[in-house]
C-alpha cells in the first residue's frame, strides 16, 4: 500500500486535508466571507504543515540533520517568500517589513521556545550542537545589526534620509546574501565535520522512500503557498472583526500561521529528542529570512514593486529584533536545555505579543 | 548559655545593636533631626544585619544553599516590600520605581562585586554553579525586557499612552509572577539537583538550633522594618543636607542601606568560600524584586495606593538595569572568579553612581 | 652581517623604506600637494610597521605572548596617542573623539576579524587563551558603558548638560584609568598563569638580539610618529578629494592607518597559528586606547588643548562602540576561531563603513 495514503488513514489530524478544496471552494464562491476564510484557511495549513513536517523528516533521514534542518527551512521559508512577493507587488511594504521581522522574532523566541519547552516535558535535560546554534546566533546577530546601524546613525531629515537610506539598504542587501552564502560554504563544507548531530534520538516512524517524499515536499509545498495567499487576503479583515492591531497582525498572526509547517517538524524532531533538527529549523529559519529572503526582497523591489523598498524598520521592531536575536545567543551558549529554557523564550515572546496587542494603532 | 548571647558577647559588631532602642527613642523625641536620624538608623541596621546573617545561614546549614540562599532573598527583600509599600500609600510612586531599580542595580553590580572582590581576596579563584547564575541571570534578563519594552514601543502621545502603559503594566506583572513561580519550581522541584552547590567550604562556626535560627530570623526582620521606615522618612531631607540628588538617594542610598542585611550574607559567604551563597544572594535578590516585588507592587497599588502605579520607569533607569543584567550575564558565563571580576562589577556601579550623583535634578 | 640589513635584503617589502626619507622631502618642498603626501606617507607607514612587527616579535619570544602584547599594543597606539595629541593643540575635538571611537571598532572587529580570517585560510581550527579574551571584552565593555551612560542619562538643556558633562567626563577618566592600571596588576601581577599561551606555533624565523630589537622599536615608533604627523595633516583634503565624508575619514581611514604596525603584527601572528598574540594586539590595543589613551587626552585637555574636552560621543559612534564591544564579546566566549568568524567580524565592521561612507556630511 502506498506510504502517503497509509499515513492519512493512521494520523487523525491529516483527515483536516479535507479542508484543503473546501477553502479553495468558498474562496471562489464566497470571496468576501473574510472571517470564514481566515479560519478555513488556518485548518487547511495544519495538516499540510504536518504532511510537510513527515516528507522532510524522510528526505533529512537519507542526509543527515544539517542538511535536513537547511532543507526544512528554504521549503518552510517558501511560505513567506510568497506572502512577501504578494504584498510587494500591491505595494504594502508595511506589511512585508512587519511580517518579516515578525517571522524572525517568531522563529527565534516561539518556535525555539516551545520546542525546549515540549522536548523538554517528555526528556529531562536535552543536549544539542552548540556550534551550530552559534553560528546561526551569530548570522543573525550580523543581521540585526544591518537592520539597526542605518536607524541609529540616520538624521532626523527626511529629504537626506531618503538619498541616504536607499543606497545603504542595496548595498546591506548584498552584504547579506553573501555572508550567508559564505555561512553555507562553512557549514556544508569547509567544517561540516562540526556541524554533526550530537544524537540521533529515538526513531520510532519508517522514513517514506525518497522519492514519495521528494514529490510530497513539492506538492504540499505548491499547496501550503495557495493556502496562503487566500489566508493572507482574509487575515487584515479578520483581524479586524476581532479587534487586533495590524501590528499584532504583521508581526505575530501571519508569522505564526506562515511557519506552521516548520514549527510542526521543529516540534516534533524535540518530542523526538532530535534536538539539533528542532534548534537548526528555528534558528536557520530566522537567519535565512534575515539574510536571504529579507535581501532578496529588497533587491526584487526594483523590478516587480510600484517602487524601491528599503531595509528601515520602525524603532520598536529593531528593538524586539535585537532582543530576540540577544536572547536566543545567551540561551544557546550552553548547548543544553530544559523545559525552563523554553519558558523563558515564550515569555519574552508573550511580552512582546502582549505590548503589540495594546498598542494603539497609529503607534507604528 | 543560650547561643544568641554567646555571639553577642564575642562580636563586637553585634554591641550595635544598642543603638536599636536609641534610634527608635529619637524618632519619638526629636522626630524632626533628620541628619541624626539617618545616621542612628543606619548604624542600628547594620548590627541587625548581622544578626539575620548568622541566623540565616544557620537555616541554610539545614536545608542546603539553594534553598537557603532563597530564603535570605526572601526575608532581606522584606526591607525593599515594606519601604516601597510606605511610599505606595503616600503616593511617591517616583521613588518606589527609583528604589525597585535601584535595588536591582545594586544587587546585581555592587553586592555580586563586593563578594566578588572580597572573596577573591582571600581565595585566588573561587568556583561557583554557573547553572543557577545564568538561571537568575535569565529571569533578570526577562524583567528587564519587560520594563524596556513598553517604553520602546509607546508613542510619545501621552493620552493614549495611559490608556496603554496601564493595561500592559497589570499584564506584564501577571506575566512576570508566572514565570517566577515557574522558575521555582524548576530550581526547587523539577531540576533541584543541577543547582546543588559545587563545593561547601570550610564552615569555622557552629549553626544555631533550627528553633532558634527561625525565631532570630523573624523578630530581627521585623526591627529591620521598623528602623527601615524611620531610615526612609529621614534620608530624603538629610541627603538635601548632604547636597544629594534625588535619583542619587532613591537609586544608591535606599538601596544600599535596604539591602545591608542582604549583603552582610553574601560578604562572608565570599569570605568563607562559599561564593554559591553569595551569588545565590545577590542575584537571587534582584530577580526576586523584579519579578515578585515589582509586580506585586503594580498589584496591590490598585487596592491602596491613591492610584494605579505602572511599570514604566525613566529611560536611564532602563538603560541601567539593561546594561547591569547583561553585564551579570556576561560576568557569570564561566562559573569562575577572581578579584578583578569583581572590580570590574564595581566600577560599572562607580559609573553609574557617578552620573546620578552629578545629574543636575530636573533630568528625571 | 647586521641581522637587521639581512631582515630588509631578504624583505621585498621593507623596501618601501625608501619613501620614509621621500615623504619627509615632499612634505618639505610641497606641503600643499595632499594627495600625493597622503599616498607617499601610507607607501612609508607600510614598511615601518612591517619593521616594527619583527621586532616586536622578537623581544615577545624572549618576555613571553602577554607581556609581547601588551609591549605591542603599548608602541603601537603611540600612533595614536600622537595624531590625537596633533588634533587635540589644534582643538579638532570632533576629529580626537571619532580617532578614538574608530581605533576602538577597527580593532575589535577589522583587525580581530581579519586576524582570523588570515588564520583560518591557513588552519582548519584555531585555539586562544580565552580568558585573557575575556578581560579584555571585560575591560571594553566597561569603557562602552562609561561613555554611554552619561549620553543616555543626560538632559536635552544644553546648559545644565555641560555643566554636569564636564566633571562627569574627568570622574570617568579617573575611574577607566584606575580600572586600567588594576588590569595590568591582575593579568600581569596576580593572577599571571591564566593569561599564559595555550601554544607555541611554528616558529620559522631567528629573533633579533634583544639589544638590536628595542633600539629598532624605539627608532622606528619615532619614525611612524613623525610620518603619521604628514599623513594627518593630508588625510582630511585628500578625502574630500576622494569624495568621503569626514565621518568616514575620522572613523576608518585614519584608524586603519594608524593602526597597520599593531595589524601587521597581529596577521603575521595569526598566520603563524599564534592566535594568542594576534587576539592580544587586537583587543589589548582597543581597550588600552578606551581606558588609557582616551582617558589621558581628556586629562591633558586641560593643560594644552585651548578648552577642556569632554567624553561624550555622537550617539552613531556609541553605538558603534557597543556593537563592536559586545560582538567581540560573544565571538571569543569559545576561545576557538575559524576562517567565518573572521568573516562575521568583518561583514559587522563593512556594515559600519559602508553606513559611514554614505552618511550626509551634516548628520553628526
Amino acid at each position: 500500500m502506498n506510504p502517503l495514503l497509509k499515513e492519512i488513514r493512521h494520523n487523525p489530524m491529516l483527515w483536516l486535508l479535507a479542508f484543503v478544496p473546501v477553502v479553495f471552494a468558498a474562496a471562489k464562491v464566497k470571496p468576501e466571507a473574510h472571517t470564514w476564510l481566515f479560519a478555513l484557511s488556518v485548518l487547511a495549513i495544519v495538516p499540510l504543515a504536518a504532511l510537510l513536517s513527515h516528507a522532510t523528516e524522510s528526505v533529512a533521514a537519507k542526509t543527515g540533520d544539517a542538511a535536513g534542518g537547511l532543507l526544512n527551512a528554504t521549503l518552510g521559508n517558501l511560505t513567506e517568500l510568497v506572502i512577501a512577493l504578494t504584498a510587494l507587488r500591491a505595494g504594502e511594504y508595511m506589511l512585508v517589513k512587519a511580517s518579516i521581522a515578525g517571522a524572525i522574532v517568531t522563529n527565534t523566541l516561539f518556535m525555539l521556545g516551545a520546542s525546549f519547552l515540549l522536548g523538554g516535558l517528555k526528556h529531562h535535560v536535552q543536549e544539542y550542537n552548540r556550534v551550530s546554534a552559534r553560528l546561526q546566533a551569530g548570522l543573525l546577530l550580523l543581521a540585526t545589526v544591518a537592520l539597526l546601524i542605518p536607524s541609529a546613525v540616520a538624521t532626523a531629515d527626511s529629504a537626506t534620509k531618503a538619498m541616504f537610506t536607499q543606497p545603504l539598504s542595496v548595498g546591506l542587501a548584498v552584504l547579506l546574501i553573501v555572508t550567508y552564502g559564505l555561512g553555507m560554504l562553512f557549514s556544508l563544507g569547509t567544517h561540516r565535520e562540526l556541524f554533526a548531530s550530537a544524537e540521533l534520538g529515538e526513531d520510532g516512524e519508517t522514513p517514506w522512500p525518497i522519492g514519495l517524499a521528494l514529490a510530497t515536499l513539492a506538492g504540499v509545498t505548491v499547496l501550503v503557498a495557495l493556502v496562503s495567499e487566500i489566508f493572507v487576503e482574509s487575515v487584515q479583515k479578520a483581524a479586524e472583526t476581532f479587534g487586533m492591531t495590524p501590528a499584532f497582525v504583521g508581526f505575530i498572526v501571519v508569522a505564526l500561521v506562515g511557519g506552521a509547517a516548520e514549527m510542526a517538524s521543529a516540534f516534533s524532531g524535540a518530542r523526538k529528542n532530535r534536538l539539533d533538527l528542532s534548534v537548526g529549523i528555528a534558528l536557520g529559519s530566522a537567519s535565512q529570512i534575515a539574510l536571504f529572503v529579507a535581501p532578496v526582497l529588497v533587491l526584487l523591489s526594483y523590478f516587480i514593486g510600484p517602487a524601491p523598498m528599503d531595509l528601515q524598520l520602525w524603532p520598536g521592531a529593531v528593538v524586539m529584533m535585537l532582543i530576540a536575536t540577544l536572547t536566543a545567543a545567551f540561551i544557546t551558549v550552553g548547548g543544553r536545555s530544559a523545559w525552563f529554557v523554553g519558558v523563558l523564550l515564550l515569555m519574552v515572546y508573550l511580552v512582546f505579543a502582549m505590548t503589540l496587542y495594546l498598542l494603539p494603532p497609529q503607534a507604528h
